[in-house]
């Protein structure tokens, strides 16, 4: 752990001595466990492999960690400091999410299978077209530090690659890194006894096997859970490969929550008891956490935040980078002039404790660069506002965010306030609380800069499948070479477009 | 165009003074016009329009390129040297394209409407969840030399993105002018009889204009057709920017075609007649045009293309720059030691005409990063193959491309064939020619690098709406806060998934 807070953050994202490739042999020992872990990868078969075989393979990869839940859950809590409680209900989350996508491998629509028939009539004519996605080639991963379970090595981005028929090589987030290579040795095991290669699959570590693995020419595109600054870095190195390749990163989150005047006179102790629990929850380390909270001036939020604070206790943050940068962010608003601190442990025996900051919407607006860069810990800013026009202005400067919340009253009209919200947010959430993603067909995860890099997919939810797909079209094809999905008669059953007409399938 | 030759390439893009800027009164007045047009179509309220409002101004720019066609065909027959055949082939075509956007907006599956109820039951709980897709913001167009109105101010981009609901910013090409200043007029008259606000679109042009567009905050995507050189430098400016944001960018393409030895035997003549064809077609400015055709050793396909180019004319290319770019292409490829000059006309008295080279596999692997680069223009190399073997060497170093080609005979095994090009290739024909590509739900525009900057999306056909379309998710939101497509009970009657089910929409 001393390693990785010194030379590394959150992300696993270190300051790069170019010259240590040629001078030091673990370097070119890591390039070499990259190189393997791709090829190996890349000539695995899994692309030709069936929807069946993948939604079969996701399943063991689910009953894989069910079965060892007790061990994985010990080990998790050693190195990440989370409550057995939180990593076991997120062993059932990361299962649900295999199973959920084996689910969406089977359904099939996924492939977007659409026939269409010729037609010489047409400027310029038609012939026959038939057009399906296909998977993109070898997935590099980048396991996020606060999920040891859903957000790596078999997370999210991995289960939807493996479900699109995508091998994945994992860089192993350095926080969990021992979990992260006993979940790999399960996962190989439940997989090779599926019938599936054990190579569709790999781990890597380390700063140097990161950037390996995205300037690799057989990646073909990277999914990344984790800090801003980290992202944006191995973002930069994608988009500067000789052939550039998608990077989809799941970056830092303010998530902006408005408390209108009706509500906070409703309910202002239950909406506080209800942030306050969204704000800690294991330590507010949540790419969701609501770290900024527009509250109506006068109405009593602070106290009875404070209040419903009262039993808060401090939690061990993930590593000790992650404390540092914490307490660091946390300092640094607590001494600005324009902030007043509502809630706080004492920070010298008692770091990383729940806070709150408060300020004014004017505060705000002048100086939103700062509030708007998330503090990765239990602190919240309540930005109280004075009327509709000053929060109006205080919304107009938000950065894009994964999450936009709004406390109201039944009946009340909240067209306007969702309209500045979803400016800027990927998920409108209503009289509830951002954390806790739930894993559905209808999800979105994801936001304008900086809360990801691309704003058009999602890394949570079904359509996460589409960030490893890209079309491909056969024109007058022989009926010998046509993938199943679209040979005539629609012999799998799955929901097709034909001749423009959307059909949903007949189960097989 | 003396000014466009010497200082812009094909796509418009020159190499820049940085200290230009602050020097030029011009400069400043192409920011100051980037600027307005930008900040105008950010608030025209498109994104607030409905889709049967989209569907009817896509409709109304159609009736006005049709009411216009020979005006505009002659002034783009003036400015592209292309016939007047061919140019109201396009404008017809353009007027397709228009039309087919608005039937897929009016249809409404794009919007991707997925609708999950609630359930306590699951870990983690599931709310009521909707999402749907919605536009963007602004788009900036990059206008294509090649097609003067289907990948221009009217073309696929646009008319994708407007379809959308997304504000349009078309950087002109030099190469067209005149046109694209024409057309930009017979389109606002259209849009506003019909309703529209005229800044839904608007054109800018010079080289600074087309950098500043790529830069500006408000712009949220960008699509280009153009060359790979310029392609790649707006791609390296968006992904630079503080907020990158996706660039669309299809490029240059080769196109490979493979004829195999018993569609050689069957019928050469006839294939070299189809090739002939295809190559030369407008000057060979398609980037589609098969560069590189793999034919058996000893079949006479040289002497049959020659036999089938015994008529062939020049044609005056598109500027003078790609004229010069194709003479200077080549005429390196001529003068090289392992090619053979099959067939070309008098360079000295008859420049722009077409050509034939030929080579062998050997040379063609020892040397291929030479012959994969596109020569735009009416060239085609063809690679001449012993047997499999080599045939299979060939085709493992070919690059991404928009088509592959395979000439076959009824019943030829030609999966290992398919294989081979659907490792690089975007669409795959048989046994016809990529020029010409259809407008339908089931095509697919795109390829690997350096074919496509972004491998994942289609610039023709109806996903082409994708490109510009984010998620955005309601979790337990009011009824009054839904859009249409969202609300219970499916009142517009779209294609939608309801708790994991797609079903197709019932009509309005």
């Amino acid at each position: 752990m001393a390693e990785t807070s010194s030379t590394m953050d959150a992300a696993g994202i270190a300051p790069r001595d170019e010259q240590r490739r040629d001078e030091d042999p673990v370097v070119a020992d890591v390039e070499a466990d990259v190189e393997i872990a791709v090829r190996l990868a890349a000539a695995c078969g899994v692309d030709r492999s069936s929807r069946t075989d993948r939604a079969r393979w996701l399943t063991v990869l689910a009953e894989g960690l069910e079965a060892h839940r007790d061990e994985l859950v010990a080990l998790a809590a050693e190195e990440t400091h989370l409550s057995t409680t939180r990593l076991s209900g997120e062993v059932t989350r990361t299962a649900t999410q295999l199973r959920f996508f084996a689910g969406v491998a089977l359904e099939g629509s996924y492939v977007e299978a659409t026939l269409d028939a010729p037609d010489a009539s047409l400027t310029p004519p038609r012939p026959d077209l038939r057009r399906m996605l296909r998977p993109l080639g070898v997935v590099g991963v980048f396991a996020a530090s606060n999920f040891p379970f859903a957000f790596s090595v078999l997370g999210n981005d991995t289960a939807s690659a493996l479900a699109a028929g995508c091998p994945v090589v994992v860089k192993a987030h350095p926080g969990h890194l021992r979990l992260s290579r006993r979940v790999v040795q399960i996962a190989h095991v439940a997989l090779v006894e599926a019938g599936a290669p054990a190579t569709v699959l790999a781990l890597v570590d380390g700063f140097d096997a990161g950037t390996a693995l995205v300037r690799h020419p057989l990646v073909s595109a990277v999914g990344f859970t984790g800090s801003t600054r980290g992202g944006r870095a191995l973002f930069d190195l994608a988009a500067a490969r000789p052939a550039p390749i998608p990077f989809y990163g799941e970056l830092g989150s303010i998530n902006p929550v408005v408390v209108t005047p009706a509500a906070a006179a409703a309910d202002v102790g239950g909406i506080a008891t209800g942030l306050a629990g969204s704000f800690t929850r294991d330590g507010g380390q949540y790419c969701t956490k609501p770290g900024l909270v527009f509250v109506p001036e006068g109405a009593g939020f602070e106290q009875a935040l404070v209040a419903a604070l009262a039993g808060a206790t401090s939690q061990t943050l993930l590593t000790d980078g992650i404390a540092s940068a914490f307490d660091a962010g946390s300092a640094a608003l607590a001494a600005r002039d324009d902030v007043e601190v509502v809630f706080t442990g004492d920070p010298a025996t008692d770091a990383s404790a729940p806070a709150v900051i408060a300020t004014t919407t004017g505060a705000f607006v002048a100086a939103h660069e700062t509030f708007l860069e998330e503090c990765f810990g239990p602190l919240t800013v309540l930005v109280r506002y004075a009327d509709e026009a000053s929060l109006d202005a205080a919304l107009a400067v938000l950065d894009g965010s994964l999450t936009g919340t709004i406390h109201h009253e039944p009946g009340e009209d909240v067209t306007a306030l969702t309209e500045a919200l979803a400016r800027v947010a990927g998920r409108i959430v209503y009289n509830g609380w951002p954390t806790g993603v739930a894993i559905a067909w209808a999800q979105h995860h994801g936001g304008g800069w900086p809360a990801t890099t691309a704003s058009v997919h999602t890394s949570v939810g079904a359509t996460a499948i589409r960030r490893w797909l890209e079309p491909i079209a056969y024109q007058d094809a022989p009926a010998g070479v046509l993938p199943p999905e679209l040979a005539d008669g629609n012999p799998l059953g799955i929901p097709r477009r034909e001749d423009g007409v959307l059909a949903a399938g007949a189960a097989e």
